[in-house]
């Protein structure tokens, strides 16, 4: 495989993007924010199944980082990452410093309802504003026929779904499935932080989660479900839970049973902060 | 002339401007709010200087309206408007419903911050996120090459401005000179609630901003200047008074003498809100 281009202007990545769309060329583009793993790559083999060519953009966008979160620590390696666009077939890199995402006098925020209340907003009160904002400025910025979201992030995905269905973004959403490790642990950059001992207890809650989906999706009561859940993760060696909360599969609603259904969790290991979802399969 | 072709679906509206812009046409847009008069008319004309089509929308957007505002009794005259429309050579007429433009479960809101603080926000609190989000989506419906805005709304169109620039929303806005009466009276879609009296009253509004900013750039201090210019609307009639402020004419920042400037103002006369604005001309 050649290597991407890498660009670091919006007028390159327009340019870039406008030829082959003039060429008759199907545009993806997976949004990263680099220190790209497994996970990563999937999205972009999923992107070259349906697409002539594929834009990775690698931004650690600072709008949804809080003040108290990992932004300066946040793994950054971007000679690596390039490697690994290289071996997945990435065509294009778009690698913005924060100054062309946001210049002097930047003040437009985008806030979207509906799916992006509870849950992480419960625990990161504007970290959805941070990713709508910079979603739809990707977006308007590259005009790509469709984009990959992976369902690790899967309250990001129903958000960056309904900022384009309300703003007419003229952009495809494709969901790609979660990429776990032999034990079930979701692909995370954030998984990096882990030491031994602490990716053994990360690895039960892809096990606990599937577990408590099942008793849901079998008659157990909802609260008495989520509760054993919570309390399994303690036991297990999670410091905190966010939250352990079962919802309906697109809008975020209360989940009503017998409808489709996803349980989502989020729980501290230490200092690092994890999150999973699974689906609640039909009784 | 031709009618022009009305369309009220989003799906219409694209098929039609992808055609044009697929032929190589330059197509312009005029938002609108209809009731249209003469200066949404020479919108349209410095629209046509600069492109092969132009598309005009009438949407009165419920969402830049406060609940105590005249939604309900804005004026609406759509057979006029398209008569109108006709004589001055627009080619689309876009005339969504509410539906169409809000669906069931819409939730998304755009603010930007910058020149909509203060002026028309320290009494319309969410006006600006109201006309900001119907714009990008009017922009992301019909994605025009560019569009006009009239400087009657002078800090609306710094917002519109500010807004494609920090989305990077590839329209490029162009400013159209306020169209006045033979009097100097802005023209306005709520002139049409004004009384012969009434109208007297409003046409001494321009005649003391001009004053003013005469004023103003040949030195007389800022606070006396635009106090001055309040006194001199309630003696003239006008029984409330928003605000008369010196502006930045760009960012909307606080003016800076030997700079250009813009001065504002919003005063009710009866139940009705005029604003208009004039430019502050350099010494």
């Amino acid at each position: 495989m050649n290597a991407p281009t890498v660009v670091d202007s919006v007028a390159a990545l327009r340019a870039q993007v406008q030829d082959w769309r003039r060429a008759g060329l199907r545009v993806a583009m997976v949004p990263t924010m680099g220190a790209l793993h497994d996970g990563h790559i999937s999205l972009v083999r999923i992107a070259l199944e349906q697409a002539d060519r594929c834009v990775v953009s690698i931004f650690v966008n600072p709008t949804q980082f809080a003040p108290t979160e990992d932004l300066d620590k946040y793994p950054r390696q971007l000679a690596r990452d390039l490697d690994r666009l290289r071996e997945a077939g990435a065509h294009l890199a778009f690698t913005p410093s924060v100054g062309e995402m946001y210049p002097a006098g930047f003040a437009t925020k985008i806030s979207v309802g509906g799916p992006s209340s509870g849950l992480e907003t419960d625990f990161r009160p504007s970290f959805f504003d941070g990713v709508a904002t910079v979603v739809a400025k990707l977006f308007l910025q590259a005009a790509p026929d469709f984009a990959v979201f992976g369902e690790k992030d899967y309250q990001q995905l129903c958000v960056v779904r309904q900022l384009c269905r309300d703003l007419d973004l003229p952009v495809e959403i494709v969901g790609a499935p979660t990429v776990r490790d032999a034990h079930g642990l979701a692909m995370s950059s954030r998984n990096a932080y882990l030491g031994e001992a602490e990716l053994d207890v990360a690895r039960l809650l892809n096990v606990i989660l599937r577990r408590t989906a099942g008793a849901l999706s079998t008659g157990t009561d909802e609260a008495a479900a989520t509760e054993d859940a919570a309390k399994a993760l303690i036991s297990a060696g999670f410091r905190k839970v966010d939250y352990v909360a079962a919802r309906a599969s697109v809008t975020l609603a209360p989940w009503q049973r017998n409808r489709g259904g996803r349980l989502l969790a989020a729980a501290w290991l230490g200092t690092t902060r994890l999150i999973d979802n699974v689906e609640i399969p039909s009784a």
